[in-house]
């Protein structure tokens, strides 16, 4: 299997797709920021998406979920600076004024529009200035992912953009992503954002099934089903111009693309993580070990979560008496005394009590900005891996109001 | 049913009880605070108790919890500075050693002798200093509830004590308590501490009934089953010398204890919140109307425990936005359009959308030190009451390492 090689373009790298951004001052008083971001296929295309699972939905998730399962898609509308989130029956008029306008503006039919906001929450959308903006939308696309990758930024710090290429039957297939941050170290109560698109030619309950198994391996790792804004969408478009033979399930060829789009996907969510507001550290936590891969979540997420775990983090401090704590009310089956904990494969904790390796060899790696931290539960084979981060001064400066 | 009053002396408060502490030096490097603290009970008393329900516990927690079984006990030692968690058996044999030299300096069996630490994981107790230490705490007892609950003390800022008086059926009856705080706003993973004293004549098994219920309405409220510390401990000691008749459950007598009792929990895991490391205001979360207390509890606990929320609440910021998304998130059964929060009464949100007040109005709520925000779901019946704090970043920097 040939490995997919990484390529410049973003979302505009895959044959057929074009991008473009616009300010239209959603959000007043940010007279020097893009807002709209419009990614278009040329010619039809399949489309999948995955969208929070929070009771509480945005108006243009649920727009879009019931665009996507009609399955064909050519284009996608987002905004930032205003989440169009408990806005009621005006929220939904606006989200469907959004793929209205756009529709018109690319000679599509409404259904083929998807629609993303993220920004304020409780805030009517200044939906008839937005339509002016989009009509004028068109004469803007090209190859701009960069400038549809900023268009959709928060409090994220730099654009997320990313393309790969690989070869599927002597055909170049390519898969291009942007992405919008949580702008916090877990997207759960943020919104993230992510666009994928692709020339391959494959059918849409395929591409729904490559999407969902790619985000579980991807943005699933730095959150979790039950656990999400009220906004977050992951959206994928797929033209067919790469001429491949059709993507089936199952196949080596299959198998190919899968490994392509999670790179895509991986590299967007790791960005998100690096993003994060306030972040200094970067963390590899995988937890092994478990008797199943529910609990080894289960474990890695109390372990990702904890606040005392991250400021622990913050300060560079190889406190594993916290990790222990965390594993113990994870609702992970355990014994305690069978838990080893390793920071770059450093050994902490052995058999549930300390190692004896020195605390300063454990300090040197909790120092670093970037490390791994495996803990093994010794009571399985179950396994999971949480990108995540520490929690700063910072970050609770930048949250604690407007 | 004649309400109690607030008495002073704490665990001392009720006859027969004596407590003393004692400078050993568990923790290296603090010469200037004692560290060991005794309740002794002056004749003979039955006992109940509550353990953390984290699957990592620490060894005092598995041996207290063997001699609450027995249903006796006399006397209380507890040490803060170290945990004497994930100390394996050597853990578990210092423990037992705690209680050996306290039942032999007081003339008692060992298993009249309960056991507590706090402090530090991992690091083996200095067990042959403790038991010196311990030999000579029986000259120090007296009515000395205020030092034995600064002895216990680690972060906490000021020791927490209370007691409360009764009459059933005639006597004075009378319940006093100390408790250690989390130093922590949750005390899922620093330890909470709580001794309970009373001179009521009550049974084993209708004092752990008891217990448990007012445990339910206290510490429970700022915890959670399954989120708990290694050492997480309430214990209550009730030695019948008040001479009532007996307090048998499903009598108004037994309400009237069960009252006071709940009185004296509810005020030290109060304390404990306030005493929060870093904290700077003080809610009364209450979530009304959901299908179930269960459910009730799971949003309440989303709201309490969002990081985001908890940063806006430090800011002042009424940001309700951030409470919808948790609500969402957090298990319990929803319907968005029926959601209304209120801050002190004031209504932020009506109908899952912003009710139109004047945000001026809810900031001068958020602002204060002390408020009350309710969320009724309007889908039910349940509720639940949660007590919580802000995140702030003295918080993160006083947990940043050491």
């Amino acid at each position: 299997m040939t490995e997919a090689l990484t390529i410049k373009g973003g979302v505009t790298a895959p044959k057929g797709f074009l991008a473009g951004s616009i300010y239209c001052g959603v959000k007043e008083g940010n007279a020097s920021k893009e807002d709209i971001a419009l990614i278009f296929s040329e010619s039809p295309a399949v489309a999948a998406g995955t969208f929070t699972t929070n009771q509480v939905k945005a108006a243009p998730v649920l727009v879009s979920a019931a665009h996507v399962r009609a399955g064909r898609a050519r284009a996608i509308i987002a905004n930032s600076g205003n989440a169009n989130a408990c806005t009621g029956r005006k929220g939904m008029d606006a989200a469907r004024r959004m793929c209205g306008a756009t529709a018109k503006a690319l000679g599509l039919s409404m259904r083929e529009v998807l629609v993303c906001s993220t920004g304020r929450i409780g805030v009517q959308l200044p939906i008839a200035k937005m339509e002016g903006a989009i009509a004028d939308l068109p004469a803007r696309l090209g190859k701009h992912s960069a400038k549809a990758a900023k268009a959709i930024m928060t409090s994220d710090s730099f654009p997320k953009e990313t393309a790969v290429e690989c070869e599927i039957g002597g055909k170049a297939v390519r898969i291009g992503g942007i992405a919008k941050g949580a702008g916090m170290i877990d997207p759960n109560m943020a919104t993230m954002l992510s666009f994928i698109t692709t020339d391959a030619v494959i059918g849409k309950g395929d591409l729904q099934k490559a999407l969902r198994a790619s985000v579980g391996q991807s943005f699933n790792r730095i959150t979790v089903d039950g656990d999400m804004s009220t906004n977050d969408t992951v959206l994928a478009l797929a033209n067919g111009q790469a001429g491949n033979t059709r993507l089936i399930r199952g196949t080596a060829e299959f198998a190919v693309f899968q490994a392509a789009l999670d790179r895509v996907t991986a590299g967007l969510a790791r960005m998100i993580v690096k993003d994060g507001e306030g972040v200094s550290r970067f963390i590899d936590l995988h937890v092994t070990g478990a008797r199943t891969e529910r609990e080894a979540r289960l474990a890695a997420r109390a372990v990702a979560n904890s606040t005392l775990v991250k400021c622990a983090w913050y300060g560079g401090d190889p406190n594993w008496g916290r990790i222990m704590d965390a594993v113990g009310y994870s609702g992970a089956r355990i014994r305690q005394e069978r838990i080893g904990i390793a920071y770059n494969g450093v050994p902490a904790v052995e058999g549930g009590m300390p190692s004896g390796t020195p605390a300063s060899r454990l300090q040197a790696v909790a120092r670093k900005k970037e490390f791994t931290i495996t803990v093994d539960l010794g009571v399985g084979s179950g396994s999971f891996l949480i990108w995540t981060t520490d929690l700063t001064s910072k970050y609770v400066e930048f949250n604690m109001g407007e």
